[in-house]
């Protein structure tokens, strides 16, 4: 990802709510990264803490968090969203220091952000963070979350070029020598499948660190790529209904639902680990078909149960893994 | 519950995994419950270092966790479960210290525990318990989690009437006068419908300490009943569409979906608080209708979204509080 964005002259400001891990966080260093995108006030706080220094809060601003970004804004270079034009002016007043201010651009997700074809709006928006002696307006950020419900790569791709068509048109528009503003796109699946971002300044994907099972039925990474499995250990077994228990429930693996091949629903892909604990498929494709608070239950063939004892630890390739990870509390084993 | 189970001569045994809050914890010490149950090691070692000295970990043994086990065992009086047979001989092996042991009875909700009908194989675990010199054999354990998939109070009185007749069969076969066994009965929707408990020594609901949205579907409830909701900072308006985007997502809420009256999925319903911060109904019934990580859509009438602002608190009673509560960690503003 990094490659790639270099290769378009973007910048990559990888979201961090995906593994929510100093150490992790540790590696993007590493590999020179210096920017980074959070979704909450907390969020920046952790990393702020751990030396991050260029931290964009890509959640709306939220007014009752305002003495916890002044305080952020006192020692770190924060960024802030606003996402509807009542923010501006709550910006305005409760943020004492000096912030960049990015305006949230809905291209299509229909979550939040302003309408691009809404000129009037993100003119009158614009000028008043201007007018602010405080404020600079930065650019325009999308994140297309609507690339995840697309069917196919063709989908993706053109959610992509619509949304960007919009940044680029809103740059134009707004842009000029003097204010250096920029376009910031966000989402794992068109960031992944894309390999030209020209034009677009700063790319924002989250996922990618891990991917999962809902992107791999996105067809936007393979297995291989996957690198997240939830340890689980086996807790009890029902060998006359083939069926594993494994202390892997909804607070920890989420509610998130996908659908296999076989098509059932399911709340994660069972597999086992090789000596280095990398993860390796299991002789016979089991699922977690149901999740309780804190119980999972694996529907296992009979020649995997007859291999499995209580006291075991088994992987779970997770539908969602940001959600998983949220849960585990940056408890991570990293190999 | 606490009366119910009083005129029953039956002891309350609260599952504290709903709340998992030392301070709830404390409004049932006044009341004068003595014993909790806990669905983890880890909820067991919080609420002992809280000075709750009687906890059943109501989910199966997990053999990874022994060490923490045998420390908490030093100290306190810990409850295990064993879920299948292969459990028993690893309780005896990794559990220093002098426990009580009870066996899960799987009264049809298919997720775990020793079948009622196969009494060859819990006589046979009982035996084996009783021959270790440190264990005691304590008794059976219920949960009728199928309650929870019942379309009347009918069929929850059936799942409870059937159940109870299974584990009371199990305390005339394996009860003496000498081994004081004890049968220990589980589940919100049954506990909060039915008025009798005659015969059951225990009861371990968790949820009806806040109700929720489930437990209203289910008709256990009334709304008045409803003691929990998550207080969602206002964060975006989107006037076009009658949409609030609150600060309340996946990590907030949980995925856990319901069906309200009118036919479509939600993510909970809002609410507004009175000036003791006592929840009230809007003017307008709106619901959550859509959740990310962190951002939950509500979709509202032309009248709500002219009152609401950016920066206001919305409630929002949650569809499953027990998840809602593991996910916002102990964060309660207590009224």
């Amino acid at each position: 990802m990094l490659k790639k964005a270099e290769d378009s002259s973007s910048v990559l400001r990888p979201h961090f709510k995906t593994h929510q891990s100093i150490e992790l966080g540790r590696i993007f260093k590493e590999e020179g990264v210096d920017k980074i995108t959070v979704s909450s006030v907390e969020m920046a706080k952790y990393f702020a803490d751990a030396a991050w220094n260029d931290i964009l809060i890509a959640f709306p601003f939220n007014p009752l968090e305002a003495d916890e970004i002044n305080s952020l804004l006192k020692k770190y270079k924060i960024g802030l969203l606003a996402s509807c034009p009542d923010s501006i002016p709550l910006i305005i007043d409760l943020i004492e220091n000096q912030t960049d201010v990015y305006l949230k651009i809905d291209v299509g997700s229909l979550r939040t952000g302003f309408n691009p074809a809404n000129i009037d709006s993100i003119t009158e928006a614009v000028a008043k963070i201007n007018e602010s002696d405080k404020h600079v307006f930065k650019g325009f950020v999308a994140h297309a979350g609507h690339t995840y419900n697309a069917k196919n790569h063709s989908q993706i791709k053109d959610i992509f070029y619509h949304g960007v068509y919009e940044l680029k048109k809103l740059k134009n528009i707004f842009g000029s020598r003097s204010n250096n503003i920029i376009i910031s796109w966000g989402d794992t699946p068109s960031c992944s499948i894309i390999e030209n971002f020209k034009g677009i300044d700063e790319l924002r994907p989250g996922n990618f660190v891990f991917y999962d099972l809902m992107q791999l039925n996105l067809g936007v990474c393979k297995f291989d790529d996957i690198a997240m499995t939830l340890a689980c250990p086996v807790v009890a077994l029902h060998h006359e209904r083939n069926e594993i228990v494994v202390y892997a429930g909804a607070v920890h693996l989420s509610k998130e639902k996908a659908f296999c091949k076989k098509g059932f629903a399911h709340f994660g892909m069972a597999v086992g680990y090789d000596d280095d604990m990398k993860w390796k498929f299991l002789e016979d494709e089991c699922y977690i078909r149901r999740v309780s608070q804190e119980h999972g239950i694996i529907k296992a063939s009979a020649n995997i149960m007859s291999k499995v004892s209580v006291g075991d630890i088994l992987g779970v390739i997770p539908v969602h893994a940001c959600l998983t990870a949220d849960l585990i509390r940056d408890h991570y084993y990293i190999e």
